[in-house]
C-alpha cells in the first residue's frame, strides 16, 4: 500500500467473549445478572422519539445534576461520557500528557497499557505484591500521573480511603485517576475527597451497578478545575457523545437509589455464599469488594476448568497473563446460575 | 496548579448555540425539521429493556448489515460510531498519521482544524475560489491526508464524482476522506468508487437526512484494508460506541427508505422555494446541495439581520470567521417555519 507510512499501527484491546447462544451462563464480563431499574424504561418509553431530530444536551445536565444530589456535589464537579471507557481514554488525553511515565500495578484493566499506546504515553508497572495488594511505596517515585482501579481489577481487592489519602499525599504535582468501576460493591468511593485534592479524578460507570452496560454511561469527579480541561478535551473530540436516550435512562436509574440498593445487596450476598462454596471445592479466593471473584484451584490449572466449563455453556474469563494464568475471574451471577457454576465444577473436579 | 505541566491545552469546537425555549425556529444547526422514521420508535419500543444489563454488540453486526444492504457493498467495508464526529476523530487519528500537511479547504467544517491540534497532525488550507468552489489543483501538491467535505459545509456546495476521482487519481499515496454529512441531500455518493480507490473514505452521518441527531449515529465506508485500522483505532479507544438502543433505532432507520425519500424530497422542495423567496429579497445564495443555505444581503451586514432574527426567535448560524462574515447559514426548516423566517425577513429588510 503507497499510504502505509501515514496509518497508526495499534493493538487493541480484547473484550471478553461474547456468544450468540442465549442458553449460556455468562460469566465472563462482569455484568449484572439483574435488569436495569424499571424506570429506565418508563423514562425512554415516556420520552418524545420525535425530539431524536435535535442534537441531544451536550451538557447533560439532567444526567449531572442527578448525579451531583446523588454523591452531595455540584454539577461542576461532573463529567459523563460514552461508558466509563470514553471518560478514561479522554482522562488519559487530557492529563497524562507528560514524558514522564504513568504509574499503574502490573496486574490490572488491561485497556490502561492499550490508551498508553495509542496516545504514546510512558509507562511503569509497578508489581503487586504476592497477595496482591499495591504496595504504596511504588507509587512514591517521581511520576507522570497515576491510575489505579479501586477496587482492583481482575483481583477484586479493595483498599480504604485512607490508603488513597495517603497515595494522594505523596502525589500533589501529576493526576490521580482512582477508577471506581466496581466500587459500589463494597468499596468506599474517593469522591468526597475531590473537595480536598484538586488533582484528584475518579471515574465511575454505569455497567456494573446499574445493569446498564448496554447503554454505554460513564462518569467523572473532580475539581472544577480538571472538569473543565476534560470538558475541553471531549469538545475537541466529539461534543456530543451521550444520546439523548442514553441521557433520559441513565438519569431515571440514578433517581432510583432503592432499587440499585436492593441489586448491591442480593449481588454481595451470592458473592459471598460463593466464597464458601468456592472454598468447600479446593479453590483459593481472594477477597473480593467487586462482582467477581478471582479463583485458583489448588489442584488443577484454570485454563482446563475454563475450557471445561465452557463445554458446558458457562463462560467465565480466563487471562493468558504472566501471574494470573492459573486464575479465573468469575462473575456473580444470580443464585441460580451460581447453584448450576457449582454443580458444573463439582462434575469437573470429580 | 502543580500539576499545570501535565495537562492537555486545547480549544475545542464551539457547536451551533442552543436554547431551551421550545418556541423559537431553530435553522441554526442543520437539524431535519421532520421527524425520524416511525420504524425507529418502533424498533425501540419492542425492544427488551432487561438485555440493557449486556453490552451491546462491539461490531455493531446488524446495523452494518442493513448500511452494506442499502449501498450494495460488504459489512466489512463498514464502520459505525458515536455520530460521523466520532467517527471522523478516529479517522483522523488512524489516517492522518504523517509528519506532512494534511490539506483541507479554508472555508470548511470547523471540526477540523480542532482535530489536528487535539491530535498534533499539521495542516494546510488550500483557498476556495472567489466563487466558494474547491480548486483541484491546489490538492496535488506533496501531502499527508486529504479531507474535502461533499457537498462542502457551510457553502452547500457540492462537486460531482469525476470531481471526486480526479482528486483520488491525484493523490494515491494518502488517505482521502469525503466527508459527506449532507450528501443525500442531492449529491452523488462517492461510495461507489471504495471498490476501486483503497485509500477512499467515505464518512456519513445519520444526524442530517436520517432526522437522528438525538441519536448518535454516524458511519464510513471504506476497503477492507482501511476499514480494519479504524476498528482496531476504535477497539483501542471505546470497544463499545454505540448503545443497544441507537444500533436497534438505526438500523430501523435504514430499513425504511420510502419515508427516508419522502423527507428528502420534503426539504429539498422547501429548499428550492427558499432560494427564490432570498432572491426576491435581495439575498445572494448559491447553489446548495445540502439541507442549508448560506446567503448574504446586497445591503444588510449578516451580523445585523442574525441579530435581528434572534430578537425574534428565530436563530440561524453566523461565522464571524475570515470571507463569510457577511453569510448566514440558514438550515432549511419546515414550509411553515420558513414561512415565518421569511416575514420576518421582510420587517427586518423593511
Amino acid at each position: 500500500m503507497l499510504w502505509a507510512d501515514k496509518i497508526r499501527v495499534v493493538k487493541p484491546y480484547v473484550p471478553g467473549e461474547q456468544s450468540k447462544n442465549q442458553n449460556i451462563i455468562k460469566l465472563n464480563a462482569n455484568e449484572n445478572p439483574y435488569p436495569p431499574s424499571p424506570e429506565v424504561k418508563k423514562a425512554i418509553s415516556e420520552f418524545d422519539f420525535d425530539t431524536l431530530k435535535k442534537y441531544p444536551d451536550a451538557n447533560s445536565m439532567e444526567l449531572k445534576s442527578a448525579l451531583a444530589e446523588n454523591y452531595n456535589i455540584k454539577t461542576e464537579n461532573v463529567f459523563v461520557g460514552n461508558g466509563s471507557d470514553d471518560v478514561l481514554a479522554l482522562a488519559f488525553m487530557s492529563f497524562f500528557n507528560s514524558n514522564k511515565p504513568i504509574l499503574f500495578p502490573d496486574i490490572t484493566y488491561s485497556f490502561y497499557p492499550v490508551w498508553c499506546s495509542l496516545f504514546n504515553i510512558p509507562y511503569e508497572n509497578p508489581a503487586l505484591d504476592d497477595n496482591f495488594r499495591i504496595v504504596l511505596k511504588d507509587y512514591e517515585k517521581e511520576n507522570g500521573g497515576i491510575i489505579i482501579p479501586n477496587p482492583n481489577a481482575p483481583t477484586g481487592i479493595g483498599e480504604n480511603l485512607s490508603f488513597i489519602e495517603e497515595l494522594l499525599q505523596k502525589n500533589q504535582d501529576v493526576i490521580v485517576i482512582i477508577d471506581e468501576a466496581y466500587v459500589d460493591f463494597g468499596c468506599e468511593s474517593a469522591i468526597p475527597l475531590i473537595e480536598k485534592y484538586n488533582n484528584l479524578v475518579v471515574v465511575q460507570t454505569f455497567s456494573k451497578s446499574r445493569s446498564l452496560a448496554g447503554l454505554r454511561v460513564g462518569a467523572a469527579f473532580a475539581s472544577k478545575e480538571l472538569i473543565s480541561i476534560l470538558e475541553a478535551v471531549k469538545n475537541s473530540y466529539n461534543s456530543y457523545t451521550l444520546d439523548s436516550l442514553a441521557l433520559v435512562g441513565a438519569t431515571a436509574s440514578v433517581k432510583d437509589k432503592k432499587y440499585f440498593e436492593e441489586t448491591i445487596k442480593k449481588i454481595i450476598n451470592t458473592r459471598e455464599n460463593a466464597v464458601c462454596e468456592f472454598k468447600k471445592l479446593g479453590f483459593k479466593t481472594y477477597e473480593s469488594k467487586t462482582n467477581f471473584l478471582l479463583v485458583s484451584h489448588e489442584k488443577i490449572h484454570a485454563k482446563d476448568i475454563f475450557l471445561k466449563l465452557k463445554e458446558k455453556d458457562i463462560f467465565v474469563r480466563y487471562f493468558n497473563s504472566k501471574r494470573i494464568d492459573n486464575c479465573l475471574r468469575i462473575t456473580i451471577g444470580t443464585d441460580e446460575e451460581m447453584d448450576k457454576l457449582f454443580s458444573a465444577l463439582k462434575e469437573i473436579l470429580a
